[in-house]
């Protein structure tokens, strides 16, 4: 049984990591902490968790925190994670960091975009636990930086395209939308009900800190230093993103030749499913779910290409990831605990 | 492996059993039926079943239908129920009867609340699927009627109280709310998008037709035929019922003495979570599960009781109520394929 | 032209008055306080006023706000407002207070439900400012106490039934459900959007601070000390009250008589509306305006009444009524600035 | 007092349309027709016009329908509104065509977007119905067609940049998302309650028929035909759209020079608000109301703007608009009846 610790447990990506460790029987949850809700169980936090989750929220310095668990989720804001995470390494433990502290392997890149990187010496060996690209070093990695919801979305939808020939990279635009979850749970004005619902905004246009992790992995696949565009908003719900991807198609590519190869390249990825052609991914059809759903559409008047992906962002963009992460780096079978059909209507 | 049918898949009700028994590694779907999609694939019709559930809707009559499977969950309308059931029946089908036309002991009772019953002789065979009251029953049916979805909640919350001199009988109100899934998915103006979002309303008040299934088991529990007043409520929301039970109590109970009743009548009970004193059930935290949340308060001004009963309307008031009867009648765990953690945010 | 103070501008029922007072042509918003936002742009904070309201929220000494006013609304918290009414009526000011704090007749039952009272001496002249029950007192007042959200909804619901013999005063009970913004604008946990939506649960359960409020009025029609049940309820919505308010009706009340006597109650009343027989209120159709419509069934099985009423909690149930008030007490038409039709969908 | 008329007054738009007309002192609805609810009134089908507007639907012919009024809104699908009108033109009436059949100058394209135009001769007259652009012209046409929901914000939003070097004309991008209360209130499958809420996804992509009304205006602003790729989705909310549109910039263009030619360029338009720097519209603040919010960004990174427009689709987006579109036609203020403050929250 691997002894599993969740750094963070009380925000929304936190509990959807005890909800879905539930699911996974090689595992047990044997610490969370939350400074907030020290002394008091989780399920209180979450009443959901009632019966199900029976853990109670400690604050741990690194010392005893490393002693309780064999591999941690570090579920905290960046900058806390890269104070964290390590004293977790140097005890031994694997670590699956849900911030953004190590997803930028350019230090320089991730100081521009967030503040001073304290624990650069851990860029290099931190693998971007993006399975579907890089499930060969995840395996092997003791660090895992957990990608961001929107990343997960853009770079599953655009991966395909992006060879020679294909789009030209100049030109990808990116109009990403999120539910209100992926704010998380501080209590703060901007994310009240009646600020939310019943309403649709853009923010952080142009200016959102998933950008350098969306371009870095992208560049890396055109094997060519590429800058997007990339606007969020905020959609009136809870759960989902939906990102419209952009890009002026090569020459001659017909629509047959996308389909053939989005299906080919992801045909044995668990998690990844291409939407019947004429038929597009939507949120709710993902719903609690580690799926990404993927369709496209040719706009043929303009010659560029539409690239739709559907993902619940706290499962696939969170703790859905972290945990199929997690069953890389531990062995164990990558959907165990992963395979619950998403919840709709 | 049991060969499972659902008659009627193309609904709510039928999606959701479909998702759920996706968790049961005992049973099979093996045939599914909608006249409406006929030809098409399930997962065609609801996308979050892609790559999950593999069947395509048939429309077969009796004859054929009854060779393809073991046990079948008819989830159609009433009426349409009481006119394919016996035809299972006689081919030694075990049945599931979602809907309303077996719930009802006293024909005349149904009739008064519906229309015609044209099955009546199988009425005394049929068992009240409330596995918290009839477990016993259930495991040796061969005909369940699966509660309503308001009945399942009114009858837990009030199940304990119905005991001589603690509460006065001829005083209970049920308020309850629900959800639009409850509606189902027929195309109608008044469940559409726009009427029901940031709205709230009452509808068939004084006048629903799950009030004579709960007052036949409420009477049954007091010994004495009982009336309550129930008023339905529409909420702007998808999942989830929240009944809030009113009665007047008998003299000198106390609050110690309702907390201690409650937890023991549900000791055993793996689907019934009381909440906490002074901690009120919410729909939130059982969506998408079996669970039903149960809380109360003494209001002690005007000596009257107040419980408090969640439910999500499509797992523990209709499909997943239907798959722990099915767990029942087919001698398999009775929390098989249910135990999944309630989705929250 | 009237010269209107806002103290506590920056709150939902702030803006509200804000919005309504746009449509008062003989009135004019001449100073807005609110400590937060000093010297910002009310339509800045509120973006839905930019180009229409054009006034910078200011913190002002009592000294300074009574020569920039004639009439104040007062909306802000229960205790801060009884430190600020004095000032402003010693200055021969107007007030509509918003809060509950001259509400309650009686010092000692508000103490018992919120805190001790430092403004005992105001509490004789505060009119309750429900026009359809002290339309002549308010307009005289000079301190009008604005119902609450709640009470506004439940009282002009009862009040005609509250005659000898109609119904049997003790078995009223009030199940309410309001939407989100009645809890206001402060930085909450409870009230985030992913708390709220898509979720339904009571709280406050049998010790709501409206409670005493609703007795008060109800007693005072009566002529006889009443209590009642009440628990209210968080919708999944920005806007709206629906109360559903039940009592044992006396013997041989018939519904036409019940129906004339509704139409004949509020045969004068602008802003009640009493529904068509077999129509039932729905929050979603006075969302935005001033009305309060109502409706009722008789629940023959039980011999009780339902009656159920629906406003805008931030119009009939806050800014609206204060506007109504407000024309009332500077012998304006009653009407004046309220007429908006609801806004659906 | 202008007599109107509304035909297809049972839809969101007719009703919005009545909603409005209640605050135009010089004009009055005479004859509302619904062939559904023939013989109702209106606010009976929707119960938020009650006690404002007392007009009962009427299923009339041409010849009848003519008399009773001065200006008539063809609140009619497309097809249905072009054998409509030429008998109201005839009949030497107003007409605000809601619907696509006079919006598109060219035949040829109508039809390859939608289908055979049976009223040709009347397109030449046919003004479109933007009053920002074409003000004049719409004062002195007998025939205005009212521009689609998604095409008044786009070109709102795009107007100012179509000028010679500003933006790269082949580089538009279109991502738009509305509010389900455009797809009307026809009872689908898709557009209820449960298929919208908590979701979200494109339709229509690359394949939507506003695509050549706003190549149309866009065109014609540019002095070049122009091409560009437009994506709509659904929003789970009712009222609101938002269009985040993308093009290159030219060189050497400033954010200042962009600042003030969005503000001189809309200086004198009422409905228009320019956000301040570095504030985004958001479809909440426009609720209920006729103005169009813009605001936008340079992403200097790629050298693109961003612009975001927001209106309220029903009002903006239809209603209002028609109403605009009436009181400059009948001239009136333009204005009248249309300042109500936006309703937020």
């Amino acid at each position: 049984m691997i002894r599993i610790g969740i750094v963070g447990a009380s925000g929304y990506t936190g509990v959807e990591l005890a909800r879905l460790l539930c699911n996974c029987p090689d595992v047990k949850l044997t610490v969370a902490t939350s400074r907030q809700y020290k002394g008091k169980k989780l399920a209180e936090v979450y009443p959901n968790l009632a019966g199900m989750v029976d853990i109670v929220c400690e604050d741990l310095q690194s010392e005893e925190l490393v002693e309780r668990a064999d591999l941690f989720f570090t579920a905290v804001p960046h900058q806390t994670a890269m104070a964290i995470v390590p004293d977790l390494l140097q005890a031994d433990k694997k670590v699956v960091d849900l911030s953004a502290d190590f997803r930028i392997h350019d230090a320089s890149v991730y100081e521009k975009w967030y503040q001073k990187h304290t624990a650069q010496e851990y860029l290099a060996e931190a693998v971007y636990g993006l399975p579907e690209l890089h499930r060969q070093d995840i395996a092997q990695a003791r660090l895992v930086a957990n990608p961001g919801c929107y990343p997960t979305s853009v770079i599953l939808g655009l991966a395909p395209l992006l060879q020679d020939g294909l789009i030209d990279f100049e030109t990808i635009i990116v109009d990403a939308k999120s539910g209100a979850s992926g704010a998380g749970r501080a209590a703060q004005t901007g994310t009240l009900f009646c600020e939310v619902t019943e309403g649709f905004k853009a923010y952080k246009v142009a200016a959102h800190r998933h950008t350098p992790e969306m371009e870095q992995e992208i560049s890396e696949l055109c094997k060519k230093q590429v800058a997007i565009s990339f606007t969020p908003h905020l959609l009136p719900m809870s759960r989902g993103i939906l990102s419209t991807i952009y890009a002026r198609l090569g020459e001659s590519v017909t629509d047959d030749e996308l389909n053939d190869l989005y299906r080919s390249f992801y045909k044995n990825e668990p998690f990844v499913r291409v939407s019947e052609r004429g038929v597009f991914p939507a949120t709710q059809f993902v719903r609690g779910s580690n799926f990404c759903d993927l369709g496209f559409k040719i706009d043929s008047r303009t010659g560029r290409i539409i690239v739709l992906a559907a993902i619940d962002n706290l499962v696939k963009g969170a703790a859905g990831q972290a945990v199929q992460n997690m069953n890389l780096m531990c062995g164990l079978p990558e959907t165990r605990g992963l395979l619950g059909v998403p919840l709709f209507p």
